[in-house]
């Protein structure tokens, strides 16, 4: 367990990393699970998205860009949730809180990851158009709360 | 086209109602489609359940209870946002931002409507525990924004 202080809210708060179960930990490394991530509109509303997922030990790893709405969101909020369902059966899912840290993937290596997992190719040439994709961006989410239906 | 006026963070905004494309409809019609639900948790953080969906028009209901932590966040902050995928391609999705409100359903009509959708069966056989659910509330969901990739 990792422990973390950040602001949030005008308040001082105390956050404690958690291990990601081990059925969790099977889906994520599922290429039929895809997450669906929330994040935080300016307003407070949640954006939702439907993302690609891979796991570096308990952190959830999500690409996005600098531009994308997700992006912008995580840059000024970082509080996001995830939700993943186990392949072929919906009434089973894991709900994950954490916080994300973004950092920059100028070699854009994590969507070439991504895609090997999804799609079995480099992300060029499963999505040509990605050539013209503003700055990269690597979100780094860390588990806080894990709940679910299981 | 509807207009609402409705107080969010000490500022007055004027809402509007969209209607909902027709692909977005045959979605939310399909049994196959489960929503993922997006409320806000009393620190603002999004809070995530698979739930059943129908759709009334453009509205759409999702049944909940007063104890369940989604329905007491939407009683608190009626903006929640949806999202669903096209049965057997996650890459399209439809992301649909609303504004909620709950009504008591004592006859718990709902449940079993939408059970006989998904399941085939009234929600009591489908789920025989729900005998001590607490009391059940119906959810219609007015979306004002549709987005998405398809």
């Amino acid at each position: 367990m990792l422990l973390g202080i950040g602001v949030a809210r005008h308040l001082l708060v105390m956050t404690m990393s958690v291990a990601l179960p081990e059925d969790v930990k099977q889906y994520v490394d599922d290429p039929r699970v895809f997450a669906t991530l929330a994040t935080i509109l300016p307003d407070g509303q949640p954006h939702l998205t439907v993302v690609w997922v891979k796991r570096d030990g308990d952190d959830l790893l999500v690409s996005t860009t600098v531009d994308r709405q997700q992006g912008k969101n995580m840059a000024r909020d970082p509080r996001v949730t995830l939700i993943i369902s186990a392949p072929e059966n919906p009434y089973l899912y894991a709900e994950i809180r954490g916080n994300v840290s973004l950092t920059p993937d100028p070699a854009r290596e994590l969507p070439d990851e991504l895609s090997r997992k999804y799609t079995g190719h480099d992300y060029l040439t499963f999505n040509p158009a990605s050539v013209n994709d503003a700055a990269r961006l690597i979100a780094r989410i860390t588990p806080e709360k894990v709940t679910g239906q299981r």
